[in-house]
């Protein structure tokens, strides 16, 4: 089969690889119906988080069980699933408590060993744990099967991030961050009831989605600039809730200084630097809290499947383009330089 | 009146001041019948924290209302109080939600131009919102008042590390320090209802006091064999709920060590460096929350008085020595030299 594989920084390739296969009675294989590439992707792209040359890539998929192994006994060849971004055994103590990502046997999609999410077809360890069944008529229909694709990641993870900020029914929430998961982020605090979103970005491109999910106000400052804007849209008091989805050092910076006392930073970026913008002194006076990470969306897919089926909520709109399988190396350039947001895969 | 001042690190002298008194319509004159000495106090005294030379130092006492300024309608020559380490206006957004260290018109006694509690009388800003009324009979029951005194920081603040550590009935608990702040921690996680409360400390007078305060565990290691030995305790995991009390790198580091995936740490240790021991990576990979700061102990009086009160805690034990005001000095030294835990001051 073909498959997305890195093999230095910027240097990705779709090649011939082994094709997927039942290695274990807990497996099953996917065939890919539709993948995307996630920012976290760019940092291996970019250098700065380490692959092994030859690494594949990609942790965001859905498609349809082509075969299980013998122990797989909640799916079947023919359903129409999409996957989380880390696969889990849905039986252990963190999965029992909804933290799939602490599974003592979870895994990424891509770690060496194991196929990624960017190719025609997957093995899935511990499937019956991991993959969660979609309606079959969602198949064909290609708008709602990008906004299920979201799933996998993005949305989940917007979840998460308005979740640690605490939102609620009245919020008024800041968003760090105009990338596909902050964008998530302010659909997921619209979807929780906030009643005041500020989006931070400068793109209108993105500041328009940012719109279309809930936000109600834009700052296209940056920096201290950006602070004080907020400041002066709360009151001078800043959010009670901020999701922070970037994780540099100067993004966590500002999500500490928009966010007002006793609120907290809903923090969702991969951390490139972000623990050094963190000042644990200003945090301390202001009481502000810190809570997130890597998000278990597993344990959020069953209820945001059904806001996405009824319509009530719509991410669709994140992916501003769409590539074939060849064409993921050009997805990466263009997420790479931001002419696009977030790049859909059609295998 | 006489009161203490710092001078310079290690110089603390009891000296001849102006007598408090009413400068504004909202204060109140207070007569100290208790003050103390606090770990953070030690912070000043070993240069760490910069003071103005000639500061008056103290934040914790109770005593007996002298005098009222004319817009202070709930206190009345004569009653009994206690004071929180802050003042607070009471009716202020923050205040009105709770957070009354975010108070507009809040401050800090010892700051300059204001009394500290390690002197005969402290004039009190805002004595309506700061001073809570406690009842007559106490001033003749000296265990009881040396338990109330506790009210005025240590106990709320450990009280505030227990919510921020997300301590419920039947959690299990990890507390990182050994001063008064950590063990009214435990003392507040056994109130709430910890099931488990692994105490990390070597001194057997101090952890004695933290058995008698509802430690079930004592870790006497520290480092990463503190570390390997709560694990062992917890079937490997960790604690779901961690009080760090210190504030330093190696405390926090310790603390994050020891929480267990999708736990919280509550911290209450005033940041020294504690922001370097703060791995954003781990705590990012593991979903670890961070919550607490600066105590609203004044939120947490009415509750917790009513139980030293009746009984059903009671903090006086951390308090293992007892000075005359002219003792004071000598009370520093011991707490520095940690010959004594929390040293109790008698006017």
């Amino acid at each position: 089969m073909r498959a997305t594989v890195i093999h230095a920084p910027h240097d990705i390739r779709v090649e011939e690889v082994p094709d997927a296969a039942i290695q274990r009675p807990e497996d099953a294989v996917v065939r890919v119906l539709r993948a995307c590439i996630c920012g976290s992707d760019l940092w291996a792209y970019r250098g700065e988080a380490q692959r092994q040359p030859g690494q594949r890539i990609g942790h965001e998929f859905l498609g349809v069980v082509e075969e299980t192994g013998s122990a797989v006994s909640g799916l079947k060849a023919g359903d129409l699933v999409v996957a989380p971004f880390m696969w889990s055994d849905g039986t252990c103590d963190y999965c029992s408590e909804g933290l799939y990502t602490s599974c003592v046997h979870g895994g990424f999609w891509g770690s060496v060993g194991f196929d990624g999410g960017q190719g025609e077809a997957v093995r899935v360890p511990h499937a019956d744990g991991t993959l969660v069944k979609l309606p079959a008529a969602a198949a064909s229909d290609d708008h709602l099967l990008t906004g299920l694709l979201a799933l996998s990641d993005v949305m989940g993870t917007g979840h998460h991030a308005a979740l640690g900020a605490g939102v609620r029914a009245g919020s008024t929430v800041a968003v760090v961050g105009d990338g596909a998961v902050g964008l998530c982020g302010v659909l997921a605090a619209k979807r929780l009831g906030a009643e005041r979103i500020i989006a931070l970005g400068r793109h209108s491109a993105r500041t328009d989605i940012a719109k279309l999910f809930g936000a109600t106000d834009v700052v296209a400052e940056r920096g201290e600039a950006a602070e004080a804007a907020v400041r002066e849209l709360t009151g001078g008091q800043g959010a009670h809730a901020v999701i922070e989805a970037v994780g540099t050092e100067q993004s966590m910076r500002t999500a500490v200084n928009i966010t007002r006392d006793g609120g907290a930073i809903g923090y969702v970026g991969v951390p490139h630097g972000s623990g050094t913008g963190l000042d644990l002194g200003v945090m301390f006076d202001r009481n502000i809290s810190l809570r997130g990470g890597v998000a278990p969306v597993r344990a959020y897919i069953p209820e945001l499947l059904e806001d996405v089926l009824s319509g009530a909520i719509d991410p669709a709109p994140v992916f501003d383009r769409a590539v074939s399988l060849d064409e993921v190396p050009d997805g990466y350039r263009a997420m790479d330089d931001r002419s696009a947001l977030k790049v859909l895969i059609k295998p």
